[in-house]
């Protein structure tokens, strides 16, 4: 197990009805924050009703920065920026999924910046303070609820990167499996594919960390034995609830820490939404399975038939790489027939025609990405063809 | 999955020559800690001289409270107070297991409380605040590096009673797996036996959340995986650090959150360490088969086949009752056989001359222990006698 250091100080309140909590916990920091927010479906929801009310109730006053994108952009956070200014705000709370936590993230940080906001999303490194962040979660899927990480897009030039450091973690999250009730099914698939490709990036790595290992099966499992029913039954609360602390857990350093954990199919998918805005979960089960099929080699198969065995339940006496094939075989299937995911890049809309400019670019400025197996540009546009 | 609350805020520094990171973390509370430790094995293996010289390195001062005995006793903690009350000591440093680390716990609620301290431990509502807690974490076993529990005795009237608050969750924890390259094999077993109790006591419940129990199976496979290991090759690396992540891991609320899990085995055992002094973790194991038979039922069974098809590997397709038998059987194999741990009330030098009043005062001033079956002492007795 490698050396690691991990704090994860998110007060976290789980549970029907919780948001009363949050008032509370707002006011130990500050009494004027920024709600941060997506394209009003919480208005329909009776959401944003339930969080203004406990911010009146607790006397606390809010400006509102609305309509922030799936893919959150930096305009959104240039103008969350200027309205904490404006108005000397305390603090930035965020109620929706990952895109609006990742946006107050950044806005938060920006506040305290002196230049432009994009700099912070290129060079994590220049994060040093932030506003504090709270967020109330709406879906299940990015884990951005507990841990550093923000992903913001400039559609302009077509980039989406990932950032974060210690002062972007929320300080209190509000998690109420109710609040997904009303997250249609395309992105409840689309979130459980979240979940499950943080937990793959995590476990098919090239040095193990043996407790993270099973703990990376139990959060699949908890994925493939919840997500159809959350499809099937939008109100049954133990799947709502499950896939929401799973979603949370994916990705707050428990799984990562001690493991080596290169990531190589959120590269390649962030050039799919950087390109064509594609829903990300979406874009993750399309190359998830193709990737799986790409990198399968000598020397990490037996990661693939633990997968098997231990997440699928496949007969651990039948040949290794029969297990391994079935595996990712049953990857597709869930991802195809039980999530309904359309599992190609032709069905979300994406030809051959960029390829070549988005293996490079999923490169993040390097050679390689350097994975269990390390791909090249050539390699991604490989794995781009096999999900045409 | 029922409501929670849950703040994990410990930071933990993992990995070989990790204590370098410790006088920093203290600095930004203290210059003057309590140094608490045990019986001076931490000066033989070098651990002593380690922490030490990142005190001087870092210009913090120390006063020493040593001898903490392995039940650690309520007498330790009054020490701890005069002396911190005496040099006017900013915090309290934890050399050692559960036990040093449990006695820094209360001497540092102790601090603040102007009463006798044997209060806290008999009414944990009365832990409001503390000094900060720091820990050097040298066995694997209790998870009270990034917990706030911690167990106290009173040899005197036979009293061994669990306290905890939000303000005796340790700031920093230094897991360093080499650190437990010397305990010897009594105390390895013993500690395995410890953090799989821990997990028991979670996963035996009454209301189940489906990703905690697979969390719980987890780490129930990692110290069933390493344990013999860390017996066999005691400066095997990735087993000491495995087993030390799964004793943080099993208890520090991840398992418990979410789901029921009214405790039994530990009641009943530490009535055995009251009255006798017995080894935690061998008390524990000797328990768990006799308790785990005793409540075996139609009701439960389906955790038990869980249990054994997850975590034992039996095969799924066998009758219940003969796959949770199984389970059940592997489980005392494992501790007898494979962890070497004296199976029996006798072995441990204990007869039934003090059944009846362990059994009611395992009741802790109630009726019954309201675990997965609930336990009314007549239950307590006749467990205790299928382990004589």
């Amino acid at each position: 197990m490698y050396n690691f250091n991990l704090q994860i100080p998110t007060k976290i309140h789980f549970g029907k009805g919780m948001v009363v909590n949050l008032g509370k916990d707002i006011l130990e920091y500050s009494d004027k924050v920024l709600l941060v927010y997506g394209g009003g479906s919480i208005k329909k929801n009776g959401i944003y009703k339930d969080v203004t009310d406990e911010l009146i109730k607790n006397k606390i006053e809010w400006v509102e920065l609305a309509d922030v994108d799936p893919n959150p952009r930096i305009e959104s956070v240039r103008e969350g920026i200027k309205l904490c200014r404006q108005h000397d705000l305390g603090g930035v709370l965020a109620v929706g999924g990952g895109s609006s936590i990742d946006c107050a993230k950044v806005i938060a940080v920006g506040v305290k910046y002196d230049k432009d906001p994009w700099d912070l999303v290129v060079d994590k490194k220049l994060m040093k303070d932030a506003l504090p962040i709270f967020s109330v979660l709406t879906l299940a899927a990015t884990g951005s609820e507990m841990d550093p990480n923000a992903v913001i897009s400039d559609m302009a030039t077509n980039q989406k990167l990932g950032t974060g450091a210690a002062c972007t973690v929320p300080k209190v999250s509000i998690l109420d499996p109710e609040y997904t009730y009303s997250v249609p099914v395309k992105h409840t698939a689309a979130g459980v594919a979240d979940i499950m490709s943080h937990t793959f990036e995590n476990y098919f790595n090239t040095n193990d960390a043996y407790m993270q290992a099973r703990m990376a099966e139990a959060i699949l499992k908890t994925c493939i034995h919840y997500g159809p029913i959350a499809l099937a039954q939008p109100e049954n609360y133990d799947a709502r609830a499950n896939l929401m602390w799973a979603s949370t857990w994916a990705i707050n350093g428990l799984l990562a820490q001690g493991a080596s954990h290169a990531w190589s199919v959120h590269p390649m998918e962030h050039e799919l939404s950087a390109f064509y805005d594609v829903t990300h979960g979406e874009g993750l089960a399309v190359l998830t399975p193709a990737w799986m099929r790409y990198v399968l080699n000598e020397d990490n198969i037996d990661r693939f038939v633990e997968y098997g065995v231990n997440v699928w339940g496949i007969d651990k006496n039948l040949d290794k790489l029969q297990i391994a094939n079935m595996a990712i075989d049953l990857t597709e299937d869930f991802f195809a027939n039980k999530m309904n995911i359309p599992m190609s890049l032709s069905k979300l809309g994406i030809g051959r025609e960029n390829f070549e400019k988005m293996s490079v670019k999923a490169m993040k400025g390097k050679d390689s990405i350097k994975g269990m197996v390390e791909l090249r540009p050539e390699d991604v546009v490989k794995i781009y063809e096999m999900c045409l």
